[in-house]
């Protein structure tokens, strides 16, 4: 929410100080905050100004609080788990043509930056999430998280850490439709995964990039052929 | 935060149903929700978690509460005034740059649709945003808001709505770093955002493209060059 021109609360003021705090010092995701007593004493507030000010930052995906255990810095700090708030967005099948359209003007460019800067030991995390893919496809399962995973981190290795946040949420985008389970698209991510991260292996930048357009451009296509297909049958 | 594997509370439970309510009675920007009665007899809950779900949504940025008023849906529903958690980046430059490097994919690619879908209104409107950066920069005064509006409109009208969503976010990256009071910068941008204009109003596509490429690609450089002058100074 933009705040422009409204007051803060002062639990509101309070979650801005910890944000500092975790700043000031470098506080990385997993570490634990200071408890209810520190946090008072170090802010000069009381204990339910803090409370409220934790159940804030948890909302706002700055912090993780387990019961019993204590306050924890979040996973992805500070990104919520709908960033851009595709919840709200009626027609989820635009979202995903918009996602895949997105896709296309980012994945194929940047790959060349990720082969200058990509490792065997990552080829071989590539390697071993392209397998589980396949595994998941033959056992008919759903493979949505590891897909995301493969061109997250794809985009991670270019040092990019803007795509890097960003690609988790538009390659996921494709959750929220049903088309992932179709058998076609499977066969087909199988081939063109391999294709990729060959090209990626063999340092082919314009192997890698023509892979990955037709990749993302064949999703885009089989998102147009089904989107046609269920509006014949409505 | 996401929350696999961890169990809701029960406000953030009535947090979704209310997410839903919103979705089901497609409620926009600045509709008013029901009162806390209305909403604890439609959701069956006391007064006290209907008012903690509330303000997990406020901390969201999915409703906006104006005391004393009622509780209204968030001009940009769902989404945070940092939705990539740049505030947690300890290198504010690298975040300017990577949100160049970003923009440069993606801005001069959809400026051919924007040129397909733009209005004669929209052409006006573009030209009293620009004049009125010039007025700023005339003036001596931050032109960031009006330049971030001017790249969003553009994005907006190409009918991406994830680019929409994502634009004023990775333009207003430059808001992060100091560097945007800088004279010949904002020279500059009068004379590049004028060619970016002319050519959509003549429809020219490759010349709209050229000009915002030549844009991006001068605010990159200008960024190296002050960091690296940054660095001398050091």
């Amino acid at each position: 929410m933009k705040k422009v021109g409204l007051k803060k609360t002062l639990p509101e003021l309070v979650a801005d100080q910890i944000i500092d705090y975790i700043n000031e010092n470098q506080l990385q995701a997993n570490d634990k905050l200071p408890n209810e007593i520190e946090l008072m004493e170090k802010l000069n507030v009381g204990r339910g100004t803090i409370r409220e000010a934790i159940k804030i930052l948890n909302s706002k995906g700055v912090v993780i609080i387990k019961r019993g255990i204590g306050t924890f810095v979040a996973e992805h700090i500070g990104i919520s788990d709908d960033p851009l708030g595709f919840n709200f967005e009626n027609d989820k099948v635009k979202i995903l043509q918009d996602a895949l359209e997105l896709r296309l003007l980012i994945e194929p460019q940047i790959i060349s930056k990720t082969i200058d800067h990509i490792t065997e030991e990552q080829i071989h995390e590539l390697h071993d999430i392209i397998q589980k893919i396949e595994d998941l496809i033959y056992k008919n399962q759903d493979y949505t998280q590891e897909d995301v995973a493969f061109h997250t981190m794809l985009a991670s290795i270019s040092g990019n850490q803007i795509i890097k946040k960003l690609m988790p949420i538009i390659a996921g985008a494709i959750e929220q439709v049903i088309y992932v389970t179709d058998k076609s698209l499977s066969q087909e991510t199988i081939i063109q995964h391999r294709e990729i991260l060959n090209a990626i292996q063999k340092k082919d930048k314009e192997l890698a990039k023509q892979a990955m357009t037709k990749h993302i451009q064949d999703n885009i296509q089989r998102v147009q052929s089904m989107t046609a297909q269920k509006q014949t049958r409505d």
